[in-house]
């Protein structure tokens, strides 16, 4: 293993800017060529960068929809990290909002990307924010 | 997969309550006989029961030493499971302590064990409580 803990953390908040600025070239960047990301674990993997490509293009296929994660904690071991984030998805013209907090594990691979990422959520982990309504995304059109 | 969210979430609270309670019996009986434990990841994992109990039993060598897991969250997704918590270490003859914020990883087997175990925690993850010296265990200890 070659990866520091510096590289790993570095790569962690090269993600957390990517999804902040809406960067999808430095997203892709990050991730090795055949790397595979469930979100949330135990659904269908998105692999490769068409596969994360198609998961960014949903995520980011209404403009009006606004996406900035904050970060509670990162914790580095090895080469994994886990990223404790919230992410504030806000679509202001139709009041609807959500809080959705996740964790994603990283395996960065000897070059410094992303070889597999797996998010941690589930129902307790999303709210509406004060005076919004749920705002609950189809994750069905993501996949192909 | 047979293993249902139910499943996953009662095998994370027992592994809160052996904690808990000093519970080695109960501990063994949630791990799959071949399990593997990393803690924290990147560590060498300890194997099979054999493994499972010297851990244990390191962490348990000295009677004075009190250990209480406090659970932030508990993220179940299908087979697997993030458990945040903290644990509270108290050696009161020494007035020694720490409180160490740690991100367990499980992995359930068919039959309701854990097959994995990954622990997540660096050095930001851990802090001496107010008024008492930081307490270092010697993890080199648990390794035969």
């Amino acid at each position: 293993m070659t990866v520091t803990a510096d590289q790993v953390r570095d790569v962690v908040l090269k993600y957390v800017e990517a999804w902040t600025k809406g960067d999808r070239q430095l997203l892709l960047s990050i991730f090795a060529e055949d790397a595979s990301w469930c979100d949330p674990v135990g659904t269908p993997a998105f692999t490769g960068h068409r596969g994360i490509a198609a998961f960014w293009d949903f995520a980011h296929q209404d403009s009006a929809r606004q996406m900035t994660p904050e970060v509670n904690r990162i914790v580095v071991c090895a080469n994994e990290a886990l990223l404790d984030f919230t992410m504030k998805v806000r679509v202001p013209h139709l009041n609807q909002g959500l809080d959705l907090r996740v964790v994603d594990r990283f395996v960065v691979d000897d070059s410094g990307r992303i070889q597999t990422a797996n998010a941690y959520w589930d129902q307790s982990s999303a709210s509406a924010p004060d005076g919004m309504d749920f705002f609950i995304p189809n994750i069905d059109e993501a996949y192909e």
